[in-house]
Formats: structure tokens, sequence, C-alpha cells
């Protein structure tokens, strides 16, 4: 049985292509990675990665990865908006089959650990790889970035969990966790009131007693001239795109407003689109297992017997 | 780049699992094969059975079935409802990714030479492979069943493609074909009234004027009291299980029934369901190349420069 983990790192540059080609490379030389996407945003200076393999060669994939970053990048002249903590900010580990989070947990530990010693950067553990309550949340863990936590990271508070409480010089610190699949979904409107797409994502979102395991904001998409209500789902089993989809649609309507169309980026779990299929055609019990390349997937995996619907 | 392409041999024998698992045995013998399902029906007495691979593995998979049910099937001595011709009945090869209609129809051309120079069974090709007009419909081919087959082999108008116009004296003949992915969906109606459900089959099928690539018929499902509208969506492209839903449950409005929920029977494609959300949530360039685990196996089978959406 052969499992697969997903993994997001997000790399602080995202103005010159050629850096992240090399890291790109770096991951590609990993037998059994698949590289599955990856963009640059040079609004804020960042890019993200996403590829996908056995949980030995993605540790193996993310290590090569944030060694070249290490040598790449350099915290102390990079500028950029996001909160960021080190050339390798983040690495995201998600379970998408054939594993539990606690055996992908362990991953995230050897990872972090392998980070510290080996590259002598200091790592922090968060979501479900935390090992401590305050870094169960990421942006404990970033707050202030890399000027602020070179200052603050000798506080006991603020101690890594791997490696010494002093940043590395160029590369800073970087942030491994587990977390479940989020998928980013946006909906936009017929209208250029960004008050009324805060309005819906305050109405929508958990943190402000809406929809369980959604995070909405309002922005103005500026070309376009409309604005948009972006979503994070962080468990789709408990709230799916349509859920969002109608709940937007009919806050949007108590403002006489439209919906134009949404918009998944990136990856969906095939478990996620069957879900909606499901309850749009009234179909009884089907699921990811009656998709012809999942099913061919899984069984190249020997998903059947684990399989958790995902 | 890897193609793959799924066959779905059809056995006369579907009362005897042992002579189904000896099958399978054989298939899952050839490298590379994946058998994603197989089912028998006691009633027709035959079974279904489903896998998938890559060109030339598909080829030796169907033929080392062909191959072990010529020795355990016996068509002088096989009763069943359903028009069958062969021990092995029919290959149908459906091309899934990375291979054109012509090059998988040279598959079912080799397939089919193979078996009647090797095993002595007469061949037949129809739908994308067939080369005589009156063979594109398998119906033709299957006509009066073993029994007529077997006397009328010898007319011209009935001439094999491959072997001798005689049949295997136990193993019949076979037909092998190359047709577009089909699915099997089914409607449910609350009442019990068959005409109803023959009327709405009438009203929604290509044959008699109603959606293009859509073939229905109206059945009963006696243990639970309803009928159903059944039905085989030959290009789901053309039309979606979401278009054959909504005009069932237009046309059952006419006779005052509701429909009760609905089926897929089978497997369907990624892009089948990917089309579904797109057109129910208006999502911009939703495509089966955004769900992860499609996007996996692209990528370990090299799909991405020649994806074909399916």
């Amino acid at each position: 049985m052969s499992a697969i983990i997903e993994c997001i790192p997000n790399f602080s540059e995202g103005r010159d292509p050629a850096v992240i080609e090399r890291i790109v490379e770096a991951v590609s030389t990993i037998p059994h990675i698949e590289v599955l996407d990856y963009s640059l945003d040079a609004d804020h200076n960042r890019s993200v990665l996403t590829f996908a393999g056995p949980p030995k060669q993605v540790q193996r994939a993310a290590f090569a990865a944030t060694q070249m970053a290490a040598q790449l990048i350099n915290l102390q002249t990079h500028q950029g908006e996001h909160p960021r903590i080190g050339a390798t900010d983040v690495i995201p580990l998600v379970p998408i089959n054939g594993i539990s989070i606690k055996d992908c947990v362990s991953i995230a530990r050897d990872l972090a650990a392998q980070i510290s010693r080996e590259l002598g950067i200091p790592t922090y553990l968060y979501e479900h790889a935390a090992t401590k309550p305050l870094y169960k949340n990421l942006a404990n863990i970033r707050r202030g970035g890399f000027e602020r936590l070179r200052e603050e990271i000798s506080k006991p508070e603020r101690h890594p969990d791997f490696g010494e409480a002093v940043l590395h010089p160029t590369a800073g610190a970087t942030a491994v966790g587990v977390r479940d699949f989020l998928i980013a979904y946006n909906v936009n409107l017929d209208t250029n009131d960004l008050h009324i797409a805060k309005e819906i994502a305050r109405c929508i979102r958990e943190s402000s007693g809406g929809i369980p395991s959604v995070k909405a904001l309002g922005v103005r998409l500026n070309r376009q001239k409309i604005v948009q209500v972006t979503t994070n789902l962080t468990n789709f089993q408990v709230a799916s795109m349509h859920d969002v989809y109608m709940a937007v649609k009919k806050e949007a309507a108590r403002f006489g407003v439209k919906v134009l169309e949404s918009e998944i980026v990136g990856l969906v779990p095939t478990a996620a689109i069957a879900k909606i299929v499901q309850d749009y055609l009234h179909i009884k019990n089907f699921s990811a297992q009656q998709v012809l390349e999942y099913k061919i997937l899984a069984k190249k995996m020997g998903w059947d017997s684990v399989d958790q619907g995902s």
C-alpha cells in the first residue's frame, strides 16, 4: 500500500523565475515525486510549489527544496507585504490517501528536525504537527515576520521546536505543519462595492458565526472593476463549494446584487466534486471510487483497502 | 507518454463465480493492468469485467481473458436471455487518455486477428473499429445469437472480419470494437406506472427526437415497486447526466410524478463530473486538470502535453 502526501511549500521569492525553477528542479530529481504546479506572485514577492508523492520521498523533496532556497534566497534583502519568516517560509503537508494524520505528523517532525540539524535553520511545528498550543495557529509563529522574529526568537515563548533560538542569517526560520486539504474558492459579484463583499464575507465565515470550516474575505478585483468573496474551505466534508456558493448568492440577493461566476484556485480532491455531483443529482452512494481516473490511481497505489474518500 | 485504454469484456457466464475469478486471474497476471471492477449477472447469465492499462498490455490481457473463457465456457450448453455469440461475447476498447481513436482501432484489429489466429475463434470488428458499414452496429453482428449465427455465418453478409466462416464449436465468435466512454445513468421515479417511465424515455432519447447521444428505456424495479428511466450517455460532452436528470424531471412533472433519486452504474470519467460542477457553480475554466488525483495520474502517465480532457 503506497500513501500519497501533498506538499505545498511557500518560498520568499516571487519575482525571479530562475530561483523557483532551480527549486523545482531540485524537487524533480527525487524519484516518485510529481510536481503538480508552481506559481510566482510578484506583488507579494513569494511563490508556491505543489508536489505529491510517497511520505519518505516527500520528506526528501521538501528537504531538497529548503536546501536550494537557503542557497538562493536572502531574507535580509527580501521585501514583500506577506508575513514571512524564512527563505522557505512554510511547508504544509497534507495527507491525501493511504496515510493517517498521525503518520503524516511523524514525517513533518522528521523533516523539521532534519532541516534544523543539516541546514542550521530553526524550525517550528504548526497545526496538526504542533507541540505547543500557541503554535497550532501559523499566524502566531509568523507574527511580525523575519525582522521581528530575529529580535524575539530568544524569548522562550518564541523558541523554535528544533534548532538554536537564533535565526539562520539569510534563510531565517521555517514552519513545518500538517493540515487538512484546503480548497481556495472565490465567488465574483456583479458590483464594484467593496462594502457588500466584506459584509457577505462576514456573514458566511465561521469566525463571525457563519458556516463551519469556512474562511472568507471581501476583496476588490481592480482590473475587472468588480468585488469578490474569496474563501478557504478547510473541510469540504463539512462545507462544500456549493454551500458557499448558495450562501453568497443568498446574502448578495439581500443587497440586490447578482453572482457573476465562481472560480477554484489550484486543485480540488475528486471526493470534493463527487460530493457536489451526488447532492446536485440526488445520486445514492456516489463516491470518488466511481471516478475512473481516481480508481486507476487508487489501484496503482493500492488504496482500495484503506480508502479515506479523498 | 503512456496511454490508457479501458477494456470491458463481456463473458457468457454469470452464475459460476469460479469461472470469472479465473478469467480475472488471467488478466491480473499481465503487468501494468489494473482490474477496476467485475460483476456477475445471474439473470442474464453473463458477466462484465473492467480493466485498464497501456495499449499493448490491454491487448495481451484481453487475449488472455478470451483464451481462458474459451477453456471454461461452452456456448452449446449456455442459456441466457441476452443476445450473445461467444464465450467472450464482446470486447469493447475505450480510449481514455493519451491515445487517439485511430490508434485504439489498430489495437482492436491486432487483437481480433490474434484471437482468430491463435484460438480459432472467428472475430468481428464493430463501431469505430468496423470495416463494414453493417457491422458498425453491434446488434447486427449479434442478431439471433450463437444459435442463429452458427447457421448463418457461411452467408457472405455474416462473414467474420478474421478467421474462417465457421463458429468455434464451444467458444462461438467474438466481437471486438472501439467505442467512446459510455455513462450508465438511471433516474428513479416515485411511481409504479411503467407507462410513464416508457413515455419519458421515449421523449428524451435521441432515436425518437430527444437529446442527442442519449439512449433511454423505461423499466420496472420490482423489489422497490417503482419505475426507472435507464439511460446510456454515449457522449457526455454533448449531453451530461445533469441534462438527462433535468429532462426526466421536467417530463415527469407533466405526469405529476416526482424524481426520487438517480444512480450511476459503474465508472464515470473525471471530466464528466468536472463539467457538471463547472455548470452548476458557474465556474470559469474548470477542468479535470484541476482535480488532484487526476492530475497526479496525468503526471505519472505523462498526459500533460496531449490531454484530451477525459
